[in-house]
């Protein structure tokens, strides 16, 4: 296809006024049906009741009720009893520990915001909302690249353990978002032996796709708390997930698991906020998957697949066709991370919006949204139909090859 | 009965050891079996979409569904438009409110924590959940004395209105934690038209009680977002309430409500917290309610009554052979507020723990758990069964005799 002939099929798109949003990764409505048998998990009064006893429509154990600390405890490979289970947002509880650390101090140290400064570690390509959160809070932020392996640990160590005014790092350790890397065994125990400068370190490992895998070879994650407690470390991690992609994005439940000590603190600052989260979709979600987990992701993996292989075909040809194009073929997760020519991120995200296409903005991907070589974009294939992204895909492609050639 | 024979009783009640915590207002169970039916609201995919084609198991739609949003207004007597649906704490709501004003500021103002001093009224006797959280960041806290109308207002605008360090004021205005009085007309009025020295004032307006009136005669509380905005004063006013009370303490939802501007700032910041509240929960509780609220509200209000009036009898005895014992009779909510002889409450809770009876501790009506008098007891009726309540009136009775007479 020449120039002209790219820019009508271009502008035959923009006619049709068709908008699709690919921007987010969301479960798609036939992932979410799958899950209709937990809706009859809890339907009258003797229903309501946990294994121990607790009434789930009334107050009491703050902490979860013991058959949810389980369910995330296996599918964090921890123990039930570092893990405090909450509410439907994980994001939420990520919020909430750097606001903690901000306001009232990590390892009784003084409280971040009473410090000159804050620095916080980012692997990039990562995750915009992370990024947000700590920017809130105006940290300041140092790209750490991402390798096959996870984020370069030599910078890690070289930032972490050689400034005190650096706080932490974000991590996506699983199928990460949006590279779809799982750390390497030895980069997780490398987490596990860091030595800080700043005895106010976080790491923050938002381990939101832990049973994602959708191949015949999944990825596995070595459980980073049992190594940490090798080298006496548990303190250093903050570990969240979440149903969000498992069960409803719109009504999970969620945790945060922790060293003992760290969990009495979270426990006590916990209190003052609230006498508790929502035990019932505790014990809905308790119940419905410790029958059900396994099988529930296998069928969610097999919808993802084939989306994804789709999406490869399509970016195959561009590969091909385009020089400087590529992207990941991950095992498991929710993004294939695609690099477009150095330049041409804005402009192909920007010409598929135009033509009813909505793209992650391009940079997003980056703290404060700037991507230095203006090349990387998110694509986020889970919600649409087949046919739906099918026509997304040729759009896209027009997009890139028509960037490319102005 | 003598010194001698009250020793011997409360012995024998020491003997039993038998324990029952009264300290909380619990729902009893009960009152929680009569809401089975909003367990089946929900029970398959086709059922788990909003009025508005929202897709409650998915990602979308942050400030809540209309339903609920539609169910808030109705209880708060506010437009829709104003009302944040969000998880199944309203304390939570109102930590981040506090939270925010701290970290991010009230109004376009410094924010509070950024400021030498920060003070905070309390209406006394109230509820010591309000006053941990403005202790946990550090304010000082003003004692304000509750009337049968509300809050001294005299007071309340002697400080508010003269010093720019009171940033704001605690209130429950409808059978308020502990003394079941309801704000006044003119009260509400004067709160609406309150004209506070420090631009970031906030008045904490914790509605938690808005629909559980149980004699012939509930108090009726006028709606002070409507009046405030008569006086362009709207921008002044956070209002709470939750379902905590009305269907499930441990699974219900709540809501923030606020003026327009205010909205604006909340969502913004609420964006980068989480990606939205449980909606299957919102669109179970909007469509039970918008059925059953005025039929399950006074099915509560009679249970609760009942145990209202079993104390009312022990507590008459107490009225007329303890001086200085005193006690209210409000028209709904979930505590009546007891006061003994002045500087013998504490000694009251104490030898009650000690037989086997967990009140609310004395003091903890107060901020700082500190009741100058120490004569307030609050005491919350609604969790034992009839059997169990009469026990422990039995014992309350002999220990404030006991206390008296020691």
């Amino acid at each position: 296809m020449n120039k002209n002939q790219l820019e009508n099929e271009y502008n035959s798109y923009k006619q049709k006024g068709k908008t699709l949003d690919m921007s987010r990764g969301k479960p798609s409505p036939s992932q979410l049906d799958n899950l209709w048998r937990m809706l009859t998990e809890i339907t009258k009064s003797e229903d309501c009741y946990s294994e121990n006893g607790t009434d789930c429509r009334n107050y009491g154990c703050p902490d979860g009720i013991p058959e949810a600390k389980r369910l995330f405890a296996d599918i964090l490979e921890m123990k039930s009893d570092n893990i405090i289970v909450c509410g439907n947002s994980s994001l939420n509880l990520m919020y909430d520990t750097i606001s903690m650390g901000y306001l009232f101090g990590v390892n009784g140290c003084t409280p971040w915001g009473r410090q000159e400064k804050i620095k916080f570690l980012c692997p990039v390509p990562g995750y915009d909302r992370h990024f947000a959160i700590t920017k809130l809070f105006g940290f300041e932020h140092i790209n750490i690249p991402m390798t096959e392996e996870g984020p370069d640990m030599d910078r890690v160590r070289q930032y972490a353990e050689n400034d005190e005014t650096v706080k932490g790092i974000w991590c996506v350790p699983k199928y990460s978002n949006p590279t779809g890397i799982t750390f390497s065994d030895r980069v997780v125990r490398e987490f596990a032996s860091l030595k800080p400068a700043a005895k106010d370190f976080a790491v923050m490992w938002d381990n939101a796709y832990a049973v994602h895998g959708f191949t015949e070879t999944p990825d596995k994650l070595l459980p980073v708390m049992a190594e940490a407690e090798k080298k006496g470390n548990e303190d250093l991690f903050y570990i969240f997930t979440s149903t969000s992609k498992i069960t409803y994005s719109g009504g999970g439940i969620s945790c945060i698991a922790l060293s003992e000590k760290n969990k009495q603190v979270y426990l006590k600052l916990m209190g003052i906020r609230t006498i508790g989260y929502d035990k019932l979709n505790m014990l809905r979600h308790a119940r419905f998957l410790s029958k059900h987990l396994e099988e529930v992701m296998e069928k969610h993996g097999r919808a993802v697949r084939e989306k994804f292989e789709l999406c490869y075909k399509y970016f195959e040809v561009l590969e091909r066709e385009v020089e400087g194009f590529g992207f990941s073929r991950p095992n498991g997760g929710y993004f294939i991370n695609v690099n477009v020519p150095a330049g041409k991120a804005k402009q192909v995200v920007s010409l598929a919006r135009e033509a009813g296409l909505i793209l992650t903005p391009a940079g997003a991907t980056f703290p404060g949204g700037v991507d230095p070589e203006d090349r990387n974009i998110r694509i986020a294939p889970t919600y649409p139909t087949a046919g739906e992204l099918e026509e997304a895909l040729k759009l896209f492609s027009i997009c890139v090859k028509l960037a490319v050639s102005r």
